[in-house]
């Protein structure tokens, strides 16, 4: 860009303002011609932009993933954080460590000790969520350029920080099953045919987002071999484990091998607004992932960890646990209840058996993110499938989640995009469009296959 | 890397941990080897490497910038978060908006106005500690290779920010008024001739960490005038602007140009355990700040926003800020008083009128960093001045905290340290190094030269 040839002579006094316009004679770029490259990548999500249309109250949001606290013990809660503060003020109100706080690591691997993991506390990273902990992962592995693995579809959170380290997504598709074997042993096979090794497979094996399905047991140990066979890493996103309908729990990825870098949360079993989340990793990644935490954000808060640690050692945290999967199973038979009832014929839908979401396929023709504004017209927000593919991917998909609303709400908010859906097949049937919608439908997908 | 000329082949069982295992045959890659090139740039800051051994009781340390929360009312916060719980608990402890809350961003603005800030809530990105707003402010504007400049010494944390995003760092010196605008002039003028912008010049212009000085109110429109005409963005970062000793502040450098990115922090106004910061940034920078926040965390916790939102809204947070520095002087006042009490001849140092740090320079022939074991052993530590920089400077210069100790700890420290120092300076003279100490010393550098 071009360069004044000779400095500019000083000045002895500039008025308030003026400073900026000084330069007037030189050109100025404007600030975002500055910006790096990996600014290019940085787009909002379809389903942040949706956020502000959906909150309006009279619009049944059926997008967001907002878990529902309504089931906290907030008087027990509101007591303890003064005690906190009362007692341990001096401590809480002040810089931590940039790995976490030691007893809040510990109680950690008792949470994941109920998926299977045994863990040393010393191999936990404690991060602003676990968000936090999958940008810096990604932060700590990729290169521009770089490719990572995801299912397709993924969490649109995922696809954000990858983007954001301009790094290329390739999708591997699942079943009702979860990711498939043979389709991620085909997809390393292609990319090691162009000299190309992923940096990571990042994959959500249980009840998974968007998509709703878990990784059946039996396939585990394969995709980590298969991930290791081919010098992959493999990143495993469980906020979901625990809020399984059947109240039982699945094996982790990371009880089967301890070279996976394991992420998990307390915003769904317990209360997102803390902005508590994890990374349990190999040893050789831990303190390149401190490091890189700490340049994020020094340390994550010392206060809402506390509050996460007095919440585990005080409270009933299993039960709480309890309570939230009954609310969610309530609202997901709401949601099957009602998607049975009014979809038009050719959706098709999986039945969740945790989590927080229904994938919902629509016939052939119909574009669910151009249907989206008719859809908030009709008074009903869900999030449109593209938002989970980095490939252009998922127009004939969207998202139904069923954390937040209450199952009346839900039923009224399935029935409202059944008709957005009708209006459309009619629209297609009368302008006589080829794409009529294939006959048969339903439910799909049971729970996953287990032994 | 070497790939397996045939995908193995698929098994139906492999027993717990077996997986990781698997590919025996295969040479398989240390996790460390698949890192991205940026992670070489990772490395523990002298800083944290010393908190272990610093924080042993009878070590006094003068090296942490840890503040001093002794005066923090912990009843009344007490009484005010279990209130938010109580009453607002289904938002506080829910996700929040990226950008942050927006009752806060109004009261960000309203703190800003005592330094002659006019700012747009919207304009407002609230981050987690001003530290993640710097990481981020880095993440959109700076690819690998590119120029920042800073102050030499500069804030560590700022440097290994800058290092995890592969920017260089030129540094600008400083005089006891802070950056010497023709040093800053002649730094542009040498990068534009061999065409280089920087993308910003990064500036603590009050209370300066680790340096202890403040930029002379009449430089900072020439600051601002240089860097607008070779094009270079101007980010301030101002923790410390409120806790001035002199009871005045400085008009920040955003109160003279809307184009300043500002970046602000209630960790030592407030408390640092709450880890909220913020950035003030030009409409054109805030939309991809926001994004670049989204996919760094989500969002910042809705929880500690809301309690230091409550805070400034209800308790008189201005009285608050007068006893931390009234707290601050004290410390100062003791710091200063012991330097002059028992530091060897050929010291030197700064008279700080605000903030947090002391920076010494030391006798020629000193190695602060080698001299570091040294004075752990003796019961004081400090953080040497070479990690203040980028480029390996700093070996004569140390930082010394008044922050967190006691006067009196302070007064033991400073006696410590200079037992050391002289004890360094003994071996010296014996072995007859040529490296005798300067004469002179004292105090140098004045509280800033304000009209």
């Amino acid at each position: 860009m071009p360069q004044p040839a000779t400095p500019p002579s000083p000045f002895d006094a500039v008025p308030a303002g003026a400073a900026a316009a000084a330069a007037a004679g030189a050109p100025r770029p404007e600030p975002t011609e500055r910006f790096a490259a990996r600014t290019a990548g940085m787009t909002a999500s379809e389903i942040r932009a949706l956020f502000a249309v959906a909150s309006r109250p009279e619009v049944v949001s059926l997008a967001g993933g907002m878990p529902n606290l309504a089931a906290l013990p907030l008087d027990a809660l509101a007591a303890e954080v003064a005690d906190l503060v009362a007692r341990e003020g001096q401590v809480a109100l002040q810089y931590g460590s940039a790995q976490g706080v030691p007893a809040l690591r510990e109680q950690i691997c008792e949470v994941m000790a109920l998926e299977g993991i045994r863990a040393d506390p010393d191999d936990v990273v404690v991060t602003v969520g676990s968000q936090m902990a999958l940008d810096l992962v990604t932060r700590i592995y990729c290169d521009p350029g770089d490719v990572v693995l995801a299912e397709g579809p993924s969490y649109v959170g995922a696809l954000g920080s990858f983007a954001a380290y301009q790094a290329r997504v390739v999708h591997v598709a699942m079943d009702e099953h979860g990711l498939v074997p043979d389709l991620l042993r085909d997809a390393l096979g292609s990319l090691a045919a162009e000299g190309i090794t992923p940096k990571f497979l990042y994959t959500i094996p249980n009840f998974h987002n968007p998509a709703g399905v878990t990784l059946a047991v039996e396939r585990r140990a394969e995709v980590l071999e298969i991930c290791a066979s081919y010098g992959v890493a493999v990143v495993e996103d469980n906020p979901y484990g625990l809020l399984g309908f059947s109240g039982r729990t699945y094996p982790a990825l990371r009880s089967l091998s301890r070279d996976v870098v394991y992420l998990g949360s307390f915003s769904k079993t317990f209360a997102s607004g803390l902005r508590v989340g994890w990374a349990l990793v190999p040893p050789a990644v831990r303190d390149r992932l401190v490091l890189a935490a700490e340049s994020a954000s020094l340390c994550p808060p010392s206060f809402t960890q506390m509050l996460v640690s007095r919440y585990l050692a005080a409270h009933d945290w299993r039960a709480q646990i309890k309570t939230y999967t009954e609310v969610y199973r309530d609202r997901r038979d709401a949601m099957l209840e009602a998607l049975a009832t009014y979809m038009p014929e050719g959706c098709t839908w999986n039945v969740p058996d945790g989590g927080f979401y229904v994938w919902l396929g629509v016939p052939e023709g119909v574009d669910t993110k151009a249907m989206l504004p008719r859809a908030v017209t009709a008074r009903v927000a869900y999030a449109s499938g593209t938002g989970f593919y980095a490939d252009g991917f998922g127009s004939r998909q969207l998202r139904l989640s069923y954390c937040y609303p209450t199952p009346e709400r839900i039923t009224e908010g399935v029935r409202r995009l059944a008709g957005v859906l009708g209006a459309e097949l009619d629209v297609m049937r009368t302008f006589g469009s080829s794409a009529r919608p294939a006959l048969g439908g339903g439910p799909q997908a049971p729970s996953p296959h287990t032994p």
